[in-house]
């Protein structure tokens, strides 16, 4: 299988430091939300199998590896106590939050891309599978809040063009053979690196051409 | 089958109330928030069989039974035309609403867990789909109507502990071979009156350790 | 195959109008909200195939269309990309663009009851597949921006009931044998014509019986 493209034991461990830091990023939000206990279980563990939950439903994996592996369902669950007694603590360490969750973008999109892949998707596909993966969570996270999903907006640093390139060089390798665990964490790490450096640097994209107003109009 | 845990044409008979009571506080959502009759049924029919069709798609029973049984569907219809001519009268017997929709949170945890199990799931991943059946519509309700869901606001009665507690039971049942139609009554019957207690007693969950203030925080 | 109703290569052309002319719904939509660049194409993504991807989830038929023809991906992207150069221009001819999205609404209701029905729904099924096909994406498009469905606000013209007039025209034909190119052209164009006479004469939803007040109630 093409996805055990890592040592299963190292992936699998991999897996759940990106599950657990997802996972806090989601509890985060539920304490600033003001939500309850229950509330900041349920937003750590859809922020963490949001992404591959979605990834597995699309291309057929059912039941999904978030129902089979008790592991990555009781991962968030630890995520979720942790914030629960020490979130001004977690908070603090934001700067530490925002690095694991690069690390877990890096690697979702490697994985994800690659077990798209192995259910026969083209590599395009595969490429935004990986992407989906890697940022799925974080939107299902933000539309169950009732907020506007920080992947689109454009006051935030970049979030989604990493794990574009980081898909995007996984279905390259995959193209021309060179796929293999030294490829995979070179694209994981550039993913991670430019979500660090968009951080640092406050990197952002661009909005539509001539846009002349930052006043936000919902009228249709 | 194990889901055949009820005899069946009762079990059809029981999930239909629940499909019906659960569309009724969809149908109301709607009016409440002046949408047409349109969306008053569109509301009846995704808080209804929303749980149920996520709960399908994940354990991979598609199409889903929410698109296979007519009376699935038509159910919540029915609720929507009531609700379309008598509402006035509907939310002055919400309190009657609210043990129907006790009644369907303890059924549908029941046979969620079962139907999961069914499809090969683990114990904890079936009683963790119980869960998403019985609280799934009513999240999928709140989303579309751009509300936070009531699920994980601490400022509402404890909604889906109960439901955790009946699903958690039947996956003990399972486990101990102890389920039958009247374990799996007991189950359902504990979950009702825990929500029934909730509801007359106020009880709410914890918010984070420590939380100090209310004030809802929305940067990030 | 029930569904290779139309010429394949002719279908194939029609559907990739449909989705283009949603994508721009979606681009624009992304642009009046301030996105970024990447929120643009998402929205595009999100609009133009997020009814046929949930339609296609829900009838087993994994991996969606939208994940295995390229030129699916693509038509949305070089939407966006129109939009995020053109995008005065392209709000200029807004009634261009709404004859467009009517034109999609009827081709989508009519291709979707009719692959529902190719997996094996029932009649009333596959219609309602049809209007899921059809108006799925412009839900998720106001899910993904925190807005209220357009599709269940009372102050927008008719939407819905054009494709749900399609999506029942379709059935009723397969029912009685008589679905053909041409008669599924007649349903498509039917819609296609309801939907441009409710937006000229304005044609709204009725509110529920007795709807005393227009005010918004948000408490529960």
């Amino acid at each position: 299988m093409l996805h055990d493209l890592f040592n299963t034991s190292v992936q699998h461990a991999l897996d759940l430091v990106g599950i657990f830091v997802f996972a806090i990023s989601g509890a985060l939000l539920a304490v600033r939300k003001n939500f309850d206990v229950f509330g900041i279980a349920v937003f750590a563990e859809v922020t963490a199998l949001g992404g591959g939950l979605f990834r597995d439903i699309v291309i057929g994996a059912v039941p999904p590896a978030a129902f089979t592996d008790l592991g990555y369902f009781i991962t968030p669950l630890i995520a979720a106590a942790l914030v629960f007694f020490l979130h001004p603590e977690v908070e603090r360490i934001q700067a530490g939050v925002n690095v694991f969750d690069a690390a877990g973008l890096g690697l979702f999109c490697v994985t994800g891309t690659t077990k798209a892949y192995d259910y026969g998707l083209g590599l395009t596909a595969s490429a935004v599978m990986g992407l989906a993966t890697a940022v799925g969570g974080g939107v299902l996270r933000d539309v169950l809040a009732n907020e506007t999903p920080s992947l689109v907006r454009w006051d935030r640093d970049l979030y989604a063009v990493p794990a574009v390139v980081g898909a995007t060089m996984v279905a390259l390798f995959i193209r021309f053979d060179l796929l293999s665990t030294t490829t995979g964490c070179v694209a994981a790490l550039t993913c991670f690196v430019l979500r660090l450096l968009a951080l640092r640097f406050h990197w952002r994209a661009s909005r539509a051409w001539n846009r002349r107003s930052s006043a936000v109009s919902t009228d249709e």
